[in-house]
């Protein structure tokens, strides 16, 4: 089923599957990839292989990639190092279109590893067989539940607008843990790329961009090997979308760790960075901040100007917001007299109808309906390009007082206010008791408000959709003279 | 019950407490006021004052301060703005010690406000009453259960090292809840100094420098009105014990909008920041960053030096946080030849003892015991001064896997590590699966181990424990010539 019309269709869209080195044995990285393909919802065929085993999860199982009964996409390998080159020699022989090599001990582990490396790209050079990897977790699809990796999944992956290219076991670890059971924003398509022996983050790049399921992309990288084909890639794919970038090896201390975790040679800093902003990359400098941008480019539309719009519940917050406006890039909105002449008359006499908007009087004066009026005023406005809202959870116990609001109205107010002004991207951040926080956090996100647990993050996050939009318009005018 | 002997013990410890502007009303501040007080556990009398009222909450009500029968430690005002310099001069004639001003409506309102404020300040002038605020939610001591706060609080507040001086409302609204359902740390005191018209922060700091119970100072400033001073008592009290300082009105923005919060001028930004250097205030951005440092030092003792060792359950939490560790002042150890064979002799063949430590091949080796192994030869390497480990949160369906470890597996783990090497601060960054994540955050931060989401963020905290380590030494040498 190509989708793109692009080589690497068969890679995330396989008919056929063979999982070499599939286990009986339930905790073996062989046993949970095939666990996984059946609990994620996977329709093509699932070949084990398996020189010891007749059935593996009621599937057939086969002694060798060769004697599977016809073709295969995939061949998924999780067996010792020294094995797999003979293993990739067997999947060129039997015409596999793409080896995604789990299995580490290679270039990563010194010069016995970077051999065994070696024959392997030597047993499929020149054919139609590529490799993805080695030392990875390989390849996730929420669209169709394809997926390689070992890490246990227990049913479908929420799909989304997401795609991840990652040097490092980690996303399929950890990192996909905490997307699947914390995140909101949905996965569309992964691929972990670990020593990089023949497939590279350009491809992939190249074919994300085309593909329309994917609207974000983001990368964890060590380093880059063809750095002129990795610019132009990155050039193409910004122009189409966000891609968002963290890159480690920024030290010499990073870049000798990354020597010894991907045999990657990390390169210089300065140059990389450099390339990101000519090509449009938004770098980032941890996962927490990458996902951060994620969500917010995921959920919202990019805004027209940097002018932005703030309501908070304290006038601390009020403060802090309006430093890093100034600081990110953006500019605090002049709200129309029409704006002002609205808050004023709901405000109590002692109050004034300031920039950014102090919610606290507004509830004093007409309850948790002061939030609803905040953002209309703010989206209403022909000056706000953006919103920033900073609210507050509240126990339940103080249901009923003028500052309460649950999960229900939070989403209420704000979907209102994306109705009226469609076009004007809404980040969120929250604090306050926990478990209400929590809850409408999570209502928010559902809602596709992006929400952020400090102004700093959430204005970070508005910052980094207005700075794209402006990259996306200025690589666009390069393109059409 | 004066325990500094100071004068502001007997704002933190008042024998007596009256409260003006108390109502019936349950969502009134008067009303949640005298209710905290009786939910808090505090020991000292209460009286509320309401002319309209005979009794509230089973206390007897009095029309005026003056008619409370014997002396008035501190006096809580929430009346409005208009009424409250009438009220001061009452509190002064009755000879209360602190009036605790919570309304607002003075300076940060505009002209009218500030004749308001000036008129209150007036009639204290020469006497022995003092003015904490207005516009403040005030005073809390966990250790005696006295609030000022409006913001409910349903039980004792949990004890602990951590003091806060603020300038907002903030801190005792959605700041104060989130302290107490989401963080492990433990309150001392906290003052809220609102529009600062009589007491300063200068007075506090010297105060909680010489407090016993107060192991860290937190801040949240936007300016500050005698420079001089403000400095003198940020280095004494800095020289005691760490003082963290976030302050807003960084920009032009930002200092336009803490004039209409507090009426504050903020001053020029770099001043401000030398100053800090100076007096070896450590900086902070955001609440998120004031707690993230608040917390180390809450929980850990300083290091002896800037080497510090890593493990992490993934290379690429290798790479990146060797990156953090240059980018912040700390040193990557070298590990000894001892903890080098240690580490070798568990580890499957194909992997080498690298630092930071890989913890994936040690899980492989001898299963979640990894991780115990891989902190007793950090703590026990002469080379090592702090420890900051990268664990995984999994989902107890994987219980009995190599790479499972649940929350008691991990306070087994590092406080194993703790005992071996008391003196080295250990931090902790997780994430995976959320339940999980959350489960085993909660019982490391119980056991006294900082836990955080990002490695960024964990390193940050190793570094700002060593960063004061330096600043303290040097601001003991300058004193001792």
């Amino acid at each position: 089923m190509p989708r793109v019309g692009h080589p690497l269709d068969r890679l995330f869209y396989p008919e056929s599957v063979a999982i070499i080195g599939a286990s009986r044995s339930p905790s073996k990285f062989g046993h949970i990839q095939v666990a996984n393909l059946l609990n994620t919802g996977f329709r093509g065929r699932i070949y084990p292989v398996n020189p010891r085993a007749d059935e593996i999860l009621g599937l057939r199982c086969y002694p060798s990639v060769l004697d599977v009964p016809g073709h295969v996409d995939v061949a998924v390998v999780s067996i010792p190092a020294p094995k797999v080159p003979g293993a990739v020699e067997e999947c060129v022989e039997k015409g596999v279109g793409f080896v995604v090599v789990i299995s580490s001990g290679f270039k990563e582990a010194g010069a016995e590893g970077a051999e065994l490396e070696r024959r392997m790209i030597e047993a499929a050079r020149g054919t139609d067989t590529r490799i993805v990897g080695p030392n990875t977790t390989g390849i996730l699809n929420a669209e169709n539940g394809f997926t390689t990796t070992f890490v246990p999944i227990w049913g479908p992956v929420r799909p989304g607008p997401v795609s991840f290219i990652v040097q490092t076991g980690l996303f399929a670890g950890s990192f996909l843990m905490h997307v699947l059971t914390a995140e909101r924003f949905g996965l569309c398509k992964v691929a972990g790329l670990g020593n990089k022996c023949d497939l590279q983050e350009a491809e992939v790049l190249d074919y994300l961009a085309r593909d329309k399921a994917t609207k974000v992309i983001a990368m964890y990288i060590e380093g880059v090997g063809d750095g002129r084909r990795f610019m132009e890639a990155a050039r193409e794919a910004a122009r189409e979308k966000p891609v968002i970038v963290l890159k480690s090896g920024r030290t010499e201390a990073g870049r000798r760790a990354a020597l010894s975790h991907t045999g990657t040679l990390a390169g210089r800093d300065e140059i990389f960075d450099a390339a990101c902003r000519q090509c449009g990359l938004m770098r980032v400098r941890d996962f927490e901040e990458m996902l951060d941008l994620v969500k917010a480019f995921a959920m919202q539309p990019l805004p027209r100007g940097p002018r932005a719009g703030v309501a908070s519940y304290t006038g601390a917050g009020c403060v802090i917001a309006s430093d890093e406006c100034a600081l990110m890039g953006l500019e605090l909105a002049e709200l129309s007299e029409e704006s002002k002449a609205r808050l004023a008359k709901a405000l109590p006499p002692w109050a004034r109808p300031t920039h950014p908007i102090d919610l606290e009087p507004l509830h004093e004066a007409i309850g948790p309906d002061g939030y609803g009026l905040a953002l209309d005023v703010l989206v209403g406005d022909p000056g706000v390009d953006c919103v920033m809202a900073n609210i507050m959870g509240l126990p339940e116990e103080m249901k009923g007082t003028p500052f309460y609001a649950g999960p229900e109205d939070f989403v209420r107010y704000f979907s209102k206010a994306r109705e009226k002004a469609p076009d004007k991207p809404i980040v969120v951040c929250i604090s306050g008791d926990r478990e209400s926080v929590e809850a409408s956090a999570e209502a928010l996100e559902e809602a596709g408000f992006p929400v952020y647990p400090s102004i700093r993050r959430a204005i970070r996050a508005l910052s980094a959709l207005y700075r794209y939009s402006l990259v996306r318009k200025k690589l666009i005018d390069h393109r059409t003279p």
